[in-house]
């Protein structure tokens, strides 16, 4: 595939974002937040997942976890990077490196590739196999683990 | 109904936050931000479909929000109000008043209707019909007040 000029990509970032309705409508700071609670509450959930495989299976509480991480993976977080949340905004700090404004081609095939974990992880939870769950588990940490190393500095 | 004398109460909680295999593990300061973060996460859903309702109706866009409400308001986010998360912990602030912890046969009622309201909205949603949505978001919306007027200090 040939690689989309900036401007190009710039224009289909513009498009996605104003596709959000309340995206023009949020602070900098407060898309910072919204974004960073999204992934701390993924986190939580990944970590309820992580002691399920590592002890008593309980298949219940891995589809829920399966289901409110796949669903926040669904929720256009994208809409969260608008213009001024590449950098801190006063006390409001980010992680993200400015190489992820740089990078949308190379941002949306780490989103498609984690949205596609999270709703394989969410299926596979559903079915209650526990083998099948651990293989979904690595493949969903493989997909965040790959973006942090691209995106995030201080990982 | 008869009343639950207080510690058949505390024992229900008890076996409630023991099935959550991950929440002995987790310190009450991280108890805290985690549900924070979900209510956080939350709130930007409720903004994205208020935004909808006001505006242009993106029916995929209000599901998405939907979805993310409901799967999160499944998540089990009871085992987060654990030991030691009633009060401040350090510089990791709570709103919770202390009522909370006393009334959890109350507490409960709030949480099953908010469960219910958010799996109504997300079913709604799927649907499409932007009316059924409106009154579906306004039944959410009281679900959440009615906590938050029982039991957040700051509100």
């Amino acid at each position: 595939m040939k690689r989309m000029p900036a401007s190009a990509v710039a224009g289909v970032l513009a498009v996605a974002l104003a596709s959000v309705a309340s995206a023009a409508e949020l602070k900098p700071e407060d898309q910072i937040q919204y974004r960073q609670a999204g992934y701390s509450f993924m986190a939580w959930n990944m970590g309820k997942i992580k002691a399920n495989l590592q002890g008593d299976f309980d298949q219940g509480q891995v589809e829920a976890a399966a289901n409110a991480i796949a669903a926040i993976a669904n929720s256009g977080m994208g809409a969260l990077y608008g213009p001024g949340t590449d950098k801190d905004v006063g006390d409001v700090e980010t992680a993200v490196k400015p190489e992820f404004f740089e990078n949308m081609e190379e941002v949306g095939k780490v989103a498609r590739n984690f949205i596609a974990a999270a709703n394989n992880m969410a299926e596979v939870a559903a079915g209650g196999d526990q083998a099948a769950a651990q293989d979904a588990f690595g493949k969903l940490g493989q997909s965040c683990k790959s973006c942090h190393d691209k995106f995030r500095a201080d990982d």
